[in-house]
């Protein structure tokens, strides 16, 4: 058996991120950059007012002292003119600093007196001003490549000027469900059947990882079937199975695919719920077999298939992000293997969570898995905790699980 | 000026869930259900093994016992006979439990000699078997109304058997960006003239939040122009406008609108960044003035105008989630408007975050909002702080922002 670290380093060190594609701004967000994102543009592109008044100069701008109102400058409408002793021009909030003018006397600090303004608050020299570039300058590079392009980064990069960006095509993803037992859902249920839940769930987290889901036909539990479901997976940039992964008899998938040239690894990795998954290569395309259980198969998506999706999506494939929680009940000391234990999650007064696990982890329990909140992660041999103890856990809703 | 609680509140008070709509299963992750969700099969359907191994009788399974081979069930084609006493059945994970049987032999703990099995250890009663509906029963409700699908929850509707399901139809939010100074990104800048960067990150940030963004052609800076570019928002479900919202002498958005029947509420908000705040309605439709300024525009999104859509999808528009982080930094006391600072965090040692401030807080600078990871909460009038302390602060990476 190997751990959990070691079976997603060796996943990951065989995975090369998708190629670039150009998509508009509209459609960036989520997406991961694959070249640096450069100002065409400074920001502000002149020295702006910060605030609505008057552009003054301020040795002009005493307590008391009248300026003549020579113009305005909405935004948009530079001044074309030059401020000189005596003389002031309206301004509002982004309007550009005219030449001569060295401050801004914000409204509230002066009083309007036809074409008059009469300093009621001196200000001081170059206040509420913000200079050319102070955000970003032209050719500065605003967002590295390999960065998720969030909401905030959008918008860095549209007052960059740029209409379109070069990120990773989002990786396609092949899922093949196998068995005889399994129909889809609203489809007749014979005997023995059962309704397939892994295909739409790992769709999900698929498209909640950033890759795009292609879903393919079930394959019965026969050589042909799978192979030929498998075929449709050609030009994916990942095929997951999910099914066929543990000992027993009618596990064809392994068989099958290893006839196709596949080339296989299977591995029984030290944790639970969800111990066997397979891992491979077919030609170019790299396979991950997760097993068929459901609770299993999300539990391992989240520590193996969502990683390998972020490194083909161009970013490192961190592992889910842990944070400490505080335990509302005592744990059982552990055995060797990493325990993925399901929680609900309580808020603490004083911030943060209390995690309660539920005494009963039945993983073939769907219903159980949609009640969690968190998985808290026992390490192998981890000695028995009070309650009350710190312990590492993995929020799902964040993860859009 | 009021509590960004308040404001809040009032904004959510005039908000009501969109409509239902039926989608497909494929089409439902991240949706709200707008009906409960009740299973219309029993999981597991039948009683299945949740072992590979023999179904037998433990009143035969001594060890040593050798049992009668009569047939096998792989998971699909169940076993039509009844185990007799002397006799075990193949089964493997997911099998149905054949008539007769009460335990399953599992195969570590057999040996197979031609048509008989040997026990090696003897099964207790009952062991390794699902009971038919161990997981929910037909009928039972999985998921209630008012429920964001994750894949997890996308897995148990499956399993539910439901092929379709009624959510909220995604709210269509039209977004409205005026001044003669804005660009689109691409677009020739004229002089005086800035990039628009606040409606692709809002767009971004609906889409984030569960909305459909509709982009309306940037409004000049006339009555008319705001009139006409506000009439292609007719239909949407809530009107966002950014700029506009301060006191200057060109902020027309109030007064075009006004024109139009639109009742509205102009509020400042003791908060910083970005206190002017416009509420209103033009008959059905509800419409949120954010303000102009990039950074404070992304801020009054989060906290108002993401629970406003969350509301709109069917959600409660809880606030967005506080978690506690610890100061890196000291901090001085606060005035009377909340503050929402922002801040780098890095991992602590023992788990959980180290917030650092950023020492300027320019709200116009998108470059440092782009390197900040969170905003750090300042209740008005808080005291000053030392390095260390615990704060609140909201992550902005899960929110998609």
């Amino acid at each position: 058996m190997i751990s959990v670290a070691e079976a997603r380093t060796r996943i990951l060190s065989g995975l090369v991120p998708t190629g670039a594609e150009i998509v508009s701004l509209a459609e960036a967000a989520g997406r991961v950059t694959a070249a640096p994102v450069v100002a065409r543009v400074s920001h502000p592109p002149a020295d702006v007012s910060a605030m609505d008044g008057y552009a003054v100069r301020a040795a002009d701008a005493a307590q008391g002292a009248r300026l003549r109102l020579i113009g305005a400058a909405p935004a948009g409408h530079p001044f074309a003119g030059k401020v000189a002793a005596g003389e002031a021009v309206r301004l509002f909030t982004g309007s550009v600093v005219p030449e001569g003018a060295d401050t801004i006397l914000i409204q509230e600090n002066a009083e309007r007196d036809g074409e008059e303004v009469i300093v009621t608050v001196s200000p001081a020299p170059d206040r509420h001003i913000r200079p050319e570039g102070q955000d970003f300058a032209t050719g500065e590079t605003l967002i590295p490549a390999g960065v998720r392009l969030l909401a905030r980064l959008v918008g860095l990069v549209a007052s960059g000027g740029h209409p379109w960006l070069s990120v990773h095509r989002a990786p396609r993803v092949a899922i093949l469900s196998t068995g005889d037992e399994i129909a889809l859902p609203g489809e007749p249920l014979r005997p023995g059947g059962v309704v397939a839940s892994n295909g739409p769930a790992i769709a999900a987290l698929v498209r909640a990882a950033g890759g795009e889901p292609v879903l393919l036909p079930t394959a019965p539990d026969t050589l042909e079937g799978i192979a030929e479901a498998a075929a449709g997976a050609r030009g994916a940039d990942l095929l997951v199975t999910t099914g066929g992964a543990s000992v027993g008899d009618h596990d064809l998938v392994q068989a099958a695919l290893a006839a196709q040239g596949m080339v296989l690894d299977f591995w029984r990795i030290a944790m639970r719920p969800g111990k066997p998954l397979m891992y491979g290569r077919l030609g170019d395309m790299p396979m991950l077999g997760l097993p068929g259980n459901p609770v299993s198969a999300l539990v391992c998506g989240i520590l193996f298939l969502m990683p390998a999706i972020a490194r083909l999506t161009g970013l490192p494939g961190d592992p889910p992000m842990a944070e400490p929680v505080r335990l509302g009940a005592a744990m059982p000391a552990n055995d060797g293997r990493e325990d993925y234990v399901r929680a609900s999650l309580l808020t603490q007064d004083a911030g943060g969570w209390i995690a309660h696990p539920f005494p009963v982890q039945d993983s073939g329990m769907l219903s159980r898995l949609a009640r969690a909140d968190a998985l808290v992660i026992r390490p192998p041999h981890a000695p028995a905790l009070d309650a009350g103890a710190i312990v590492p856990a993995i929020r799902l809703a964040p993860l859009g699980i």
